[in-house]
């Protein structure tokens, strides 16, 4: 049984040093971020994620065996309300570093530049009930580790094995398909089966779509048929509508 | 050819009445919203909304032709800077009512509560694709005609006809096969075929789901299926996968 210690001040070092975790920088310089709410906390230890810190709101409980070897602290209303970016602060928070789950040669998920935190955690959400358990990020896609981002994956993203790799050489070491959304050259989505092989998904930004570079190296360049008037599709609704269709 | 005023101070009266449409409240009860940037202002003027005044920022253009009656504003950045929601103020915004366009016995999308401003966009741009031109909306649903929602429509709101109507009235009045999401009793949605009468899907609230009382009602209960690790969609993503499925 681990026995918390009590913060009441949102000027405590602790939580400035916990704090600057909101911040992309020092959560990549610490390698470790924070997480909101009892059902990401669940996952995070259902998923066998490194807890480095358990922070619970005074007067609140968590139900899950949290290991010995690790810092409990409750805090009082105004510390978790620093520490939280939601409106409601929750009853815990966490400080994690991700551990990526091993996957098999399964169908995998490449971004290639994608900017909105809710467009990359819904395709992350997307992604893991389609059973596409590897995600590659190239390096200018929109951090996974912030907040928006998190709670837009509902903790699917400790069900991926996430990695960032540069997409033209993801691309090259892929054994089997890829497929890249496009605009000119594309077959429609609903002409193409699903091949024997596994699939890579290649998605763009959500302005300039995929890279020229990259669509030069996929085997097949998809599109889905819009019948009615909209020009495009909002990036997570391309990604999901394509990765349903290929699903395990 | 309109002769602009040119506005320089955000104490202006004008400008005052104009930014209170950032708020529901006042958006009602004037009949008319904001929206930002030259996309959507031409999708505006060419899908016949009622506009009512153009601001310009001092030194932008806008290409467009405007119709004699309405109010021409240029502003200085500072007041488009009070008038807009973004961090880059748009070279272009416009004081709109809607317009409904007449549409037939098309697809129906029904929104029970949807809450999230993203998701509502989001479903109105994949409904556009997919040729769902009626919206019928729940009181409770979040408010199309905020800034948030209109960029996530990327202009598709002046395509669909929108309008908001109890949903168990909605459901009852329609002619053709209702689907509503549900997890018992549904049936997947890959073995489900577009029937030859039209369809309305009826989606839920993002915690909830559609009310009991709505899928009391539906001829057919409908779900996605997901072999991967995830407990859910998220409900625009869930929409348009199965918009796309019945697609026109």
């Amino acid at each position: 049984m681990v026995v918390p210690t009590f913060i009441g001040s949102k000027d405590n070092k602790r939580i400035k040093d916990l704090k600057k975790l909101q911040m992309k920088k020092y959560r990549k310089k610490e390698e470790r971020f924070l997480i909101e709410g009892e059902h990401l906390v669940e996952e995070a230890v259902r998923y066998h994620q490194r807890l480095h810190t358990v922070i619970l709101l005074e007067g609140c409980d968590f139900a899950l065996p949290i290991p010995e070897d690790i810092e409990m602290l409750t805090v009082s209303r105004a510390v978790m309300k620093t520490l939280s970016t939601l409106d409601t602060p929750p009853g815990v928070m966490a400080a994690v570093s991700y551990v990526a789950p091993e996957v098999g040669e399964d169908n995998t998920l490449l971004l290639d530049g994608v900017q909105d935190p809710g467009n990359l955690g819904t395709l992350i959400r997307s992604a893991d009930a389609f059973g596409f358990k590897h995600i590659i990020l190239s390096h200018d896609t929109v951090d996974p580790f912030s907040d928006k981002v998190l709670r837009s994956t509902q903790g699917s993203l400790f069900h991926i094995r996430l990695e960032t790799v540069e997409p033209t050489a993801a691309v090259n070491a892929f054994q089997g398909i890829v497929m890249g959304t496009a605009i000119d050259g594309a077959v429609l989505l609903d002409d193409t089966r699903s091949p024997k092989e596994s699939v890579m998904v290649v998605l763009g930004n959500e302005g300039r779509g995929v890279s020229e570079e990259v669509l030069s190296l996929v085997d097949q360049k998809l599109k889905i048929d819009m019948p009615g008037d909209s020009e495009s599709l909002n990036v997570a609704v391309a990604g999901s509508i394509i990765m349903h269709h290929f699903k395990a």
